[in-house]
């Protein structure tokens, strides 16, 4: 396990904007903050999903697509930098109007209504690329 | 997007009270500390659940009810003020004896065990009427 | 409800080492930084889980077991002593290609690949057994 010490120094709490990408929302706040790294929790409600899951076989994203609402009952994610930009690594917990449940790496989302905790760190997190996974880690 | 930075002034954590529900128990804690806002997470069981999900098209909750042992996988939520009372708006996963799992905004649920970390931030959050989804929002 | 004020005295981000169990990487991290007591959300993905749910009627944790990869859609824990040695409480919703959701007490999981936003605590947590639940709680 690799691991390291970081400080926040700073915290914000944030409302998404109806119609706009959940994720993209949290990567304009991490750029408006001029976030170097970053932690979130969230949780809210969106119009329509785009979830990935990860093949650990062939090491590539699979697409899982959802047009109908759903809630956000849970989203937890980081903010690092990948390719010279900041890229808000984002999983969510989504549900339908049974409660029945739908979870995965969150690639896109239409914001119904967000709400964000995002701390943030004075150090600089940068993904690379890992040989094992063949996914983009940091440390 | 809407954002504001907030500074947490001080951090409990929580053992919620079995028998009692679980999202009074939360306003009950930041009632306790004089919470003007705050953030938290939470895990444990539950013996029943009221789940509700939001129709976007009537604007209207709908309650999805749980009438057995489950836990809780996932909690996240924040605390705000709504109509001069402190409000925890509270998201859960809940799941079962086989791990299949139900999830939404937590209305009511009485706890079997609960442990939370709550972040109390010095700001103060309030929840306002908002036109484009119907909802109470905050910023 | 029984709460007690807390203060993070240092916070770490953490990679969880592919091929390593999930908990138990966590309870390294906790032992490397000699954590008294701590809060922790985290994200990923597994090869293989086995939750634990809790029949509240009989006071006994069933295993729950997945022999399949699946996304950590949402983690979240603590860590505590129990009978002397650090314990990571934790609780995930876990999800397979469809977007499928499963989750629980998480006991063990093979990581592929995890990130953990760990918060120390300045105070100690211990675990002691409670007579209503018949669980190991702290407060």
């Amino acid at each position: 396990m690799n691991y390291r010490a970081v400080e926040t120094t700073e915290e914000y709490v944030a409302r998404l904007e109806t119609g706009a990408d959940w994720r993209a929302e949290i990567e304009s706040l991490a750029d408006a903050v001029e976030a170097e790294a970053g932690w979130f929790t969230a949780l809210g409600a969106v119009q329509d999903a785009e979830l990935w899951f990860y093949d650990q076989d062939t090491c590539e994203y699979a697409p899982i697509e959802f047009d109908e609402p759903l809630e956000v009952a849970a989203c937890v994610g980081n903010v690092s930098w990948l390719d010279d930009e900041r890229f808000a690594h984002t999983h969510a917990v989504l549900s339908d109007d049974e409660g029945r449940t739908y979870a995965g790496h969150l690639n896109e989302a239409t914001v119904w209504a967000g709400e964000v905790h995002l701390r943030v760190f004075e150090e600089s997190l940068e993904r690379e690329y890992d040989e094992s996974t063949e996914l983009d880690l940091w440390l």
